[in-house]
């Protein structure tokens, strides 16, 4: 035999996860460390794999080889399969390498059938018990292997209590569950056409078969989109003893924690049900017990699984949750693993198992999930009051966090409102670049229409406020200002809530508390600052934001865009009169009006910044985003231009683009309107140059990026527009300030050219978003008509707008890195886009060298985090 | 001094073009071969890019040596700048790399002042000529070197000839000439505030510097983008003695090809004019003489310039054209250069060449524009007929060739006249993918709006029908089916006629020839294929485009796109009825009505191709493209589908896409509705099998190929789909039908992960139009918006959609051909795409070794002919 598709517990041991699973791994760790496991075997993940390539067939060599281990795991334990005295009973439970709570399938007492039966309730003395296992195994098994669901039975179950006039299932006698059987084995022949297998080999195969096909199944697949699971691990298939928790007084089972897993405390923690077996726990017919209640029913039990417990901790390092099982007064481990947690556990039990000496800082800093720490970093319900409120409706909970505040309908409304201290919530049938100073002052965003990649969920997610999109239950109606939901009609003003993290809505005001870095959470974040190499920026367009982002840690702007500030009510009507402008003249004189506004902006930016590097990037989306759409507003804005209603549109219709996002944007603007980059340089460098006067313990050195460069003459050609406006206002005003002029890489042509355009950027942003779209060849607006397909057919399992495509996109990084060093040795390389707040392309991002990532406010802490991890597994 | 930026004629050789331009090495050349020269000097290119480095200033180090090469050229004639006696005279001219006729500026006679005038008048002894001589040169230097309009001047002369009552410039004595001079003089110093220079040397640094400046003109701009010479190349500057042929009759000045360049006849030919100078054979005052007059008129001057013709010719060994002045019956060769000629005559040249054993073939055919033959492939019209018709109006010319036909005004109308027998020419506001039936048939296309990258200009240059598009002088009104154009009205059924080369529509018929390649083509041709690599394939989708390809030389189909199929009137129902299903099995029937026309397409593709490989693009447009859009028609389809109007709005409004360029096509399509491809794959493998088994003497291996992959799996997805639909039916048929699967190489990320790729693609197409958009990161539809700003700051000298992109788009092309040979050592490598037609992208897909180019039918012999000359400048 060429290869070793199945391990004895005894031969594996917690190294071998790859290949065992996780709970493979551990059951035969626990064995190695002489713990009391039920005995059985692994089927490796690697025959998992072998079973699809095979076109989901099971090779009969791996048969034979777990027909092998089925007689070793018999002379262990000295029972066989189907033995009519002495029956072999296992349990077949799947085990991937991550864990997958749920989304696998379990079958338990396999080995029972009409002999086995009678020589378990020999064996236990308890007739009634075996046959309602066997009862049990037939409902499972069915279910579970062969597809005849679990209800069909229990429909047998209900006419028999009717006939028999009784409500419980543990009224039934011995004799009345030996009908059943009969009943549930005719049915099932009735179903599938064959005799219920009674042969326990043929039973275990058809488990085994039937773990391997769930690691298939639409949830599975699913869950592991969500976590980030290859689809080609596969998983593998522990065959254990069964123990039973059922057998009587001194009989139970339960599930345990070394600590407390919601708050950290370092403290046994679970439950355990007297006489009952796994699924009743599930089931939650009976109410199971606290742990401390276990030192009082089984004082020596008690003791004995807390000293395992302390061993198991102490030997991984890690707080563990435990499964395990009493069978007349004797303790069995069924599974340990490091246990989940919440946020706040986490932090508090690296801090403590650092105190305690079992793992160091480095530990400490890898221990923590860093996309767990998104749940502290936004403002949460009241725990008390939440418990008691009921929502009117839920939409999708497109940007985590909780606000509450009252609501209004339109931009206009919001800044009304927010001006007499209001807080508010944005409600709004869809929102468009128009309502962008509306979401900016609003604590939460509710949308009638528009889904996770909305403008209303995308620009919500960047600014770090809470939404709910899509709620399509809403009844709508703006101009009345007002909506119905749930029955219930909220008006302006009215209090609502949203739940941005479980898509909620609330028709009532409900307290929520603020998000902090404290404590134990402060702790791990200035262990993590002391590895981390890459440098940690924040992307934000005004000071509110750019404070918030300092208080979470950030180092500097990464991405100042200042197309928002122009949305603004009082700027807007400058922007357009600049955009329908017919001369060069009409455009600078609509251009000097926003230069004071922009030169405010960006001094708010650089007071609020201290001296932090803040790069700001020039004009980046088509100049129809700025022009009105609806007819009533076309002539409102015809009549405030002075102009005819047909010329207005004419104009509007000539901007109208095709492809609007390979379009006419970024510095194609500038190239044809220059004078737009020269009112941009000046309000920033004006700005730099008030604010450093104002601040001379502060070095303000301004970074201007050009957007959207796909060749290096483009960004000669603006960089010069740049380099002669600043350069005359700096030696006009007699400042020392200098200043760098650097690049967007999100354009293929440009990573591919990167020398080349390194000889002019004095920086390279990484501009991932775009760059993302333009190597897939797919908007990020449109792809949402596909990406469910390519999902389903695992052609892609992750959204690559929110994972860097490492395969793809992330050569293109590789490419212009190297060659961006090659065009300038002394190149600073930075990201922004959403994927500098993840996690696993952050770890990218430090693996090509790059020296800072720019992600939204609240994403910062999860950045120093994985950057502290990258660090640590990735030495530079 | 480190660098010499001047040489004298006698300096230099014909193979310094570089560095001299064109003009310049070619008269150090004839300076060389002892023939009768004006001596001179040539200031180099690299001093003009010296220029342009310096920001627009000519440094002193090249003033200094300009003037010592005047003092050398004193020398040489024994005249003085600005003598009183023998005053020397010269002109200055501009000379480039590359020939770009009249492009920039000439200042001829300058060292003229106020001194040398008279020096002149005595050397001369005719004060009239000197005169005037200074009088023209003022003219000329103001407008060239000062911009002051010459135009102006001529005001002046006017007022005199008014004065004095005369109507010509002869008449004016040369009196009269002094005071005009005076008048001239005076005007200068009011426009300018300076006198008007007299110091030669001054004059000759700001010739010079407006030689240099012109470089960068509006018109030199254009037709360096025209012609791809680029702007880095910079233009030499040649200062030459003054010869006159405005001395008497015994001088004169011609222009002569040493072969007809109309026709290619091995004769002398050309023009010239006794008693006058260059400008006045330009002006077209007086009508000059052919040269064959010259025999008589000066026999012996005539057998002189014969024999350098032939010598020069020789010496060249190509066709000359020259410029030449007598000056008192001495011959002086002024210019040569290798003439330009038509197509027609640079065939005939090229073979009479070989035959006389001047050149071999090899050279023969790399003397040929490919581009020019471009003019031989369209019908063209009658040129007695075209001289005497006068357009109504002028459009772009979109797509070239002539055209005549009775006007229809849709697309259903021109099938209705097609089936007639009638050829028609297909007149639209604009056209949209629905024509696409009636643009096929029609034998042109004319539309009112829409530029050269329209709908109507994109698909009819792909089709080889003529169009001219954007006729905004067209008063168009089709419900009517007339439109009125100059004064005329044009019913259905009328005549017109429409050349697509220059954009003119004519209101009768005029008479057309059609295009062949014969005779001298025909060899041109085969001593091409002689040398080629590359082979070349030809765009099409019917029958009818296969057939001309093959005419015109194609050996294989390498892009036959299957949507246009879906246009037409009898199917474009199944296609919509396929596209609104709500469930399979309705999408299974719509296709089930297609597949059987869909099979007949192919069937007659594989006939009229006869065995020659053939490559068939799945279905690839966004599937909105198929709805209709116009509120009656969505009713008229709503009533025909049997569904509401409003959930035919839901089904449209959901296809519509922000970015359809990046949106839900190509593969996209058939991962989310395999079905789609099974059917297409049906048809296509039925359709070998049929036609295969009806000419066993063919052999038929369809190649499907599979648009817009940007990763293997989703590639592997589909091509399973593909294979399981194929072997059943071959398995079915039993035939022995053999197939590929390949892809388009049109995304980046195919192009940076075509390692992967290639394991499953056993042909790659690179589809260079989407992969230059998206490597660019701009729409095609949208670019023009700024692509003109592009230009004018010379970011862009090219289109990149009409000449490859080598340095960016290119660069993805050879790392995608480097890595799919790594992934499958014996991939096929192609590419479809309108750069598959461009001779300099040919070159490239040359070097980097791809297999074959594919281009529309009436490319195919520029495609062969650039294939030989790559083939012969880069051997493999």
């Amino acid at each position: 035999m060429s290869k070793k598709y199945v391990y004895l517990f005894s031969e594996g041991n917690a190294s071998m996860r790859e290949l065992l699973g996780g709970k493979g791994a551990n059951l035969a760790e626990m064995t190695g460390l002489g713990m009391p496991v039920p005995q059985g075997f692994t089927v490796t993940t690697e025959a998992c794999t072998r079973y699809y390539d095979d076109g989901k067939k099971i090779a009969p060599e791996i048969v034979d080889e777990i027909f092998k281990y089925i007689s070793n795991l018999e002379e262990i334990s000295g029972k066989k399969f189907g033995d009519d005295s002495n029956p072999m009973l296992v349990s077949v439970r799947s085990g991937a390498r991550a864990s997958m709570p749920g989304m696998m399938d379990t079958v338990l007492n396999l080995g029972l059938n009409d002999v086995a039966v009678e020589g378990f309730a020999k064996l236990t003395n308890n007739p009634r018990f075996a046959y309602d296992s066997y009862r049990r195994f037939i409902q499972m098994f069915s279910d579970v292997v062969m597809e005849v669901p679990k209800s069909n039975f229990e429909r047998i179950i209900d006419e028999m209590k009717e006939a028999r006039g009784i409500k419980l299932d543990t009224e039934f006698s011995a004799d009345d569950l030996k009908e059943m059987i009969a009943k549930f084995k005719e049915y099932f022949k009735a179903q599938k056409g064959i005799d219920f297998p009674q042969e326990p080999k043929d039973q275990l195969i058809e488990a085994v078969t039937a773990v391997f096909r769930s690691w298939d199944n639409p949830r599975a697949n699913y869950y592991r989109r969500m976590n980030d699971i290859p689809y080609s691990w596969g998983t593998a298939v522990n065959v254990q003893l069964m123990v039973f928790g059922n057998m009587g007084d001194d009989s139970g089972t339960g599930v345990a924690f070394t600590r407390n897993p919601s708050t950290g405390e370092n403290k046994l923690y679970g439950e355990f049900l007297m006489n009952a077996q796994g699924e009743d726990v599930v089931a939650g017919v009976r109410t199971p017990l606290p742990m401390d209640e276990m030192k009082n029913i089984m004082p020596d039990v008690y003791d004995q699984f807390a000293a395992t417990a302390k061993k198991l901790e102490n030997h991984y390092k890690d707080m563990q949750d435990m499964e395990f099982t009493i069978e007349k007064g004797t303790l069995y481990m069924l599974q340990t693993r490091n246990g989940k947690r919440t946020a706040a556990a986490a932090l508090k039990v690296a801090c403590d198992l650092v105190e305690e000496g079992l793992i160091d800082k480095k530990q400490a800093v890898l221990s923590i999930d860093p996309k767990q720490l998104d749940a502290l970093l936004h403002p949460q319900f009241d725990t008390a009051a939440l418990k008691k409120a009921k929502p009117l409706g839920t939409g999708l909970p497109a940007s985590p966090g909780a606000a509450c505040g009252r609501v209004v309908f339109n931009a206009e409304d919001a800044v009304t409102w927010a001006e007499k201290g209001e807080t508010i919530i944005l409600a709004r049938l869809e929102t468009s670049p128009e309502d962008i100073e509306g979401m900016n002052l609003a604590a939460g965003i509710l949308t009638v229409r528009g889904g996770m990649t909305s403008h209303a969920a995308v620009v919500a997610r960047g600014m770090g406020r809470c939404c709910v999109a899509g709620c399509g239950d809403i009844n709508m109606n703006e101009e009345a200002k007002e909506f119905t939901l749930g029955g219930k009609t909220i008006k302006e003003g009215d209090y609502i809530s949203l739940d941005g993290s479980t898509g909620s809505v609330y028709g009532e005001a409900l307290p929520t508390t603020e998000a902090s870095i404290s404590g134990y959470f402060e702790t791990i974040m200035k262990w993590a600052d002391e590895f981390r190499v890459l440098k940690i920026r924040t992307n934000a367009d005004t000071p509110r934001d750019a404070k918030q982002a300092i208080t979470f840690g950030a180092e500097g702007i990464g991405l100042c865009r200042t197309e928002h500030m122009f949305f603004e009510a009082d700027r807007i009507k400058s922007m357009r009169e600049m955009i329908v402008s017919s001369s060069l003249e009409q455009r600078k004189a609509a251009l000097a009006k926003l230069l004071p506004i922009q030169r405010g902006d960006f001094e708010g930016i650089y007071e609020a910044m201290e001296g932090r590097p803040v790069t700001v990037r020039f004009l980046d989306p088509p100049l129809h985003e700025f022009l009105p759409t609806a007819e009533d507003d076309i002539i409102a804005l015809a009549k405030e231009m002075n102009m005819s209603v047909e010329d207005l549109k004419a104009v509007i219709s000539s901007l109208h683009e095709f492809n609007p996002m390979m379009g006419f944007r970024g510095c194609r603007l500038t190239v044809k309107y220059p004078e737009i980059a020269e009112m941009q340089t000046q309000a920033v460098i004006e700005a730099a140059i008030n604010v450093q006067n104002k601040h001379p313990e502060w070095t303000i050195v301004p970074e201007i990026m050009i957007p959207l460069v796909g060749e290096v003459k483009e960004l000669a050609y603006v960089k010069s527009v740049v380099v002669e406006t600043a350069d005359r206002i700096i030696k006009e005003k007699g400042s020392k300030l200098t200043y760098l002029v650097g690049t967007m890489i999100e354009i293929p042509r440009a990573a591919v050219t990167a020398d080349e355009i390194a000889k002019e950027a004095e920086f390279f942003s990484f501009g991932t978003n775009d760059l993302t779209q333009m190597t897939f060849g797919f908007s990020r607006d449109d792809a949402g008509n596909f990406l469910d397909s390519y999902y389903e057919t695992k052609i892609y399992e992750n959204d690559p707008f929110a994972r860097l495509d490492q395969v793809g996109v992330g050569k293109l990084v590789e490419t212009a890195v190297k060659l961006g060093k090659v065009g300038r040795p002394d190149i600073k390389l930075g990201v922004c886009g959403e994927h500098g707040g993840d996690p696993s392309s952050i770890e990218f991002f430090h693996k090509v060298g790059l020296a800072y990532v720019s992600c939204s406010p609240f994403r910062v802490p999860i950045a120093r985090l994985s950057a502290a991890q990258a660090a640590l597994n990735f030495p530079r």
